[in-house]
């Protein structure tokens, strides 16, 4: 599967359903979306389990890939195609060796060195963060447009910028070298996900990926 | 290695620095301890993983098998000698395609109908309880003693007593069939581990395994 980070959902399952988190997900992915990561760190592991089971059944459907923020454990047992680790989850060269050559190893690096490290570790692709204030995660480091190209520049994987991206401030990232924008709110909280995925690849693959 | 279980420590790192944890964990290795699970609910996946990782150390000192709660991810990663999954942890059967067949597997079981699934599914020893009021885990089932006796005279594998066990109540356990005792406190909150661990295993062989 060529991996397409074009526009990448980070799930959020808080205030939602189970009925209502996996009907965002799939009209995200009728509306474009090309990869979706679960992140869920609270609860019990066999809830994760459980949800992240019907995730999979969709986003196999529409056969996109899926990430699994931080559990291996949890993405081994799903089968998805891929983990999500951040700084402070499991060392990216132990994931590595614990998912096998197959999987896709995303890696969050917020500084030159953090992405050198990450692609050296047998990450394919680098999450960069925070490019703008985000409610989100109110820990994540900031970066600026000038950091995000220095990161791109620094590596030979590609790079998705994630962190308070809307479908008014998405354009301000033309020219930094980014693979694709990663977003939680602007689906997860949109009224429309199917449009909001709409409107977030064409801001990209007009206004970005070919600036 | 020969699971012996007669004593079984799980660790509670909460109000410790990581060398008082681990100094706690040795002490009661040399006082007999058989068996060492650590569980963390909270905190950084990192912090876990590096954690385990002294932990581990120890433990292989003495060749004692070491258990890691619910993370199979982590217990693969520093290569323990076992996992321990609770009822809403990951699916026994699940675990144990995730480990191998060389990897012990420890499931939480309080009911004859849970342990004979967890035996089902592969599980290589089930901890049962709380056999005594606990403070460790104030969301446990409790179970009788008659209780216990039902368990383990259900199923062909070892079952562990955990909850509320001390030097003063160990010996009611007598009678009930356990392959083991499991404590929290009585260890980690005693002011001399190693002589808690050596009266424990004491009172476990001339009390419970004899009787």
């Amino acid at each position: 599967m060529k991996l397409d980070l074009s526009l990448y959902l980070v799930t959020d399952k808080r205030n939602k359903t189970d009925d209502e988190f996996l009907e965002i997900i799939e009209e995200a992915i009728k509306g474009g979306t090309t990869v979706v990561q679960i992140r869920e760190k609270e609860g019990e592991t066999l809830d994760f389990y459980n949800l992240a089971l019907k995730v999979k059944e969709i986003t196999s459907k529409y056969n996109v890939p899926l990430i699994v923020n931080d559990r291996i454990d949890v993405a081994l047992a799903i089968k998805s195609e891929g983990v999500h680790i951040g700084q402070t989850d499991m060392p990216a060269d132990v994931a590595r060796s614990l998912i096998g050559d197959e999987m896709i190893l995303g890696v969050s690096a917020s500084t030159v060195e953090e992405a050198r490290k990450a692609e050296k570790d047998g990450a394919d692709y680098i999450g960069t963060g925070a490019v703008f204030p985000t409610a989100t995660k109110d820990d994540a480091p900031s970066i600026t447009k000038d950091d995000l190209k220095e990161v791109t520049g620094s590596i030979n994987i590609p790079t998705v910028a994630i962190g308070g991206i809307t479908l008014e401030n998405a354009n301000e990232l033309a020219g930094t070298g980014i693979a694709g924008i990663s977003v939680v709110s602007a689906i997860m909280n949109s009224k429309d996900p199917k449009i909001a995925s709409e409107n977030l690849l064409k801001i990209y693959n007009e206004k970005i990926d070919k600036n």
